[in-house]
């Protein structure tokens, strides 16, 4: 039997990304793992550090999609409430979690282990860890809400790590084919090409350059031999109408 | 009478972003226009180029929050469904807009003017046009949803003109106080001065500098004098420890 492709949402927390302070970064390499591993990210959302907004979105997305990650909210400040809102959307106590409290006894001596970095030790009670082998504080997961730190560095390892232990369903295929010539040329033929080969995924995206633009068109889908072949077919017409194609 | 703040939510809209190819930009740019007008972007969320998707997430966005703005899907091909999904998320027709054909026209010659092209013409029946200097075909919107393409450098000008002329209520006051101590030393202070300081917001961000890491800490809120004694309380606070604040 086909296995069914899983699908992902990403909720990324913090007031400093909607103030346009910050670059959200994390997403998208939330992304490009789950691509890389077969899993469909359907949605990402960034939120503000509040409780209410929080527990909402997580228990839509978890309702809605077969993995959630989470970033930010987890560190010792006032502002990290990410423990305790996960805990609140399942309706769990948060607790000191034994095992992320030696872990911080182990990193931090004594003197520097404050009651603000403690912080980072209270977990939902049903709560699984993901290590940290940057800054010790673990994430965790509850259910199928994986919950990672916001700083990239230390998400960015944690990610690549954790991703690994899921069941990504299907991988994509995926061919690209560029040109010189714009969409506004080629648009009507790849509209053509979409319908013939309705069952892949046709992306047109326009690119700019310094003395150059054109058109990168992806060709996705589950099956090989399907993209080969629609890919080959857009690169002969592009080559017909002298639009220089590229394969990749 | 004093104004309330007006909220906002940008919905961007393309598979390119979610699948890790594209890192979204424009709703960080978003972010710090609608920021520099008092603004308050509540949420932003990035979703594929599925128009069920659309409509639902736009109908959602637009009775929640004061401004709508979406980024991407009204170019010239198969995969630009977003002015038909605004449509029909007002229960709109999409017809021939007179006024964006007459610009095309203008801006191609007439071999050019392909029907991908034309394309961009179709708008919902009551939208109103949004200039657009760089390559004429035009933005739009219909009551509270702000219309834009993907490309970054053509959504940048036409988002940084339109925003002008927005109402944006009462602007924000910010203060930054940042440190060479960490988030685990000074969290406990900070919250004790959040809690003084309950109708400011206090941000607490971690930064890591290839020999340095520290934190900035941002004050913001609707009344300067206010941020100014909060910064500056937090500052004495930070020198009385030999945590070499700096202020700006």
């Amino acid at each position: 039997m086909k296995k069914k492709r899983k699908s992902a949402g990403i909720i990324t927390i913090g007031n400093e990304i909607l103030s346009g302070k910050t670059i959200d970064t994390n997403s998208n390499f939330i992304c490009n793992q789950l691509f890389n591993i077969g899993v469909s990210c359907e949605e990402v959302c960034t939120i503000k550090d509040e409780k209410l907004k929080i527990i909402e979105k997580v228990n839509i997305f978890r309702s809605k999609y077969d993995y959630v990650f989470t970033s930010g909210g987890i560190g010792p400040t006032h502002d990290d409430i990410t423990s305790d809102s996960i805990a609140q959307a399942f309706g769990q106590k948060l607790l000191m979690n034994e095992e992320a409290r030696k872990r911080l006894v182990e990193h931090y001596s004594d003197d520097i282990l404050t009651k603000a970095r403690l912080k980072m030790a209270f977990l939902p009670e049903q709560a699984s860890l993901i290590d940290n082998p940057v800054s010790v504080a673990p994430g965790f997961f509850v259910e199928n809400v994986f919950v990672f730190p916001g700083v990239p560095k230390i998400l960015q390892i944690m990610v690549k790590e954790f991703v690994k232990s899921l069941d990504g369903g299907i991988r994509y295929y995926k061919k690209t084919v560029s040109t010189k010539l714009s969409e506004g040329i080629i648009g009507s033929y790849v509209e053509k090409i979409q319908k013939k080969f309705s069952y892949l995924e046709i992306g047109s995206y326009p690119y700019f350059k310094k003395k150059s633009f054109g058109v990168s068109l992806i060709i996705k889908g589950d099956d090989k031999s399907k993209v080969i072949e629609a890919s080959m077919e857009i690169y002969s017409y592009i080559k017909s109408i002298k639009g220089e194609p590229k394969i990749f």
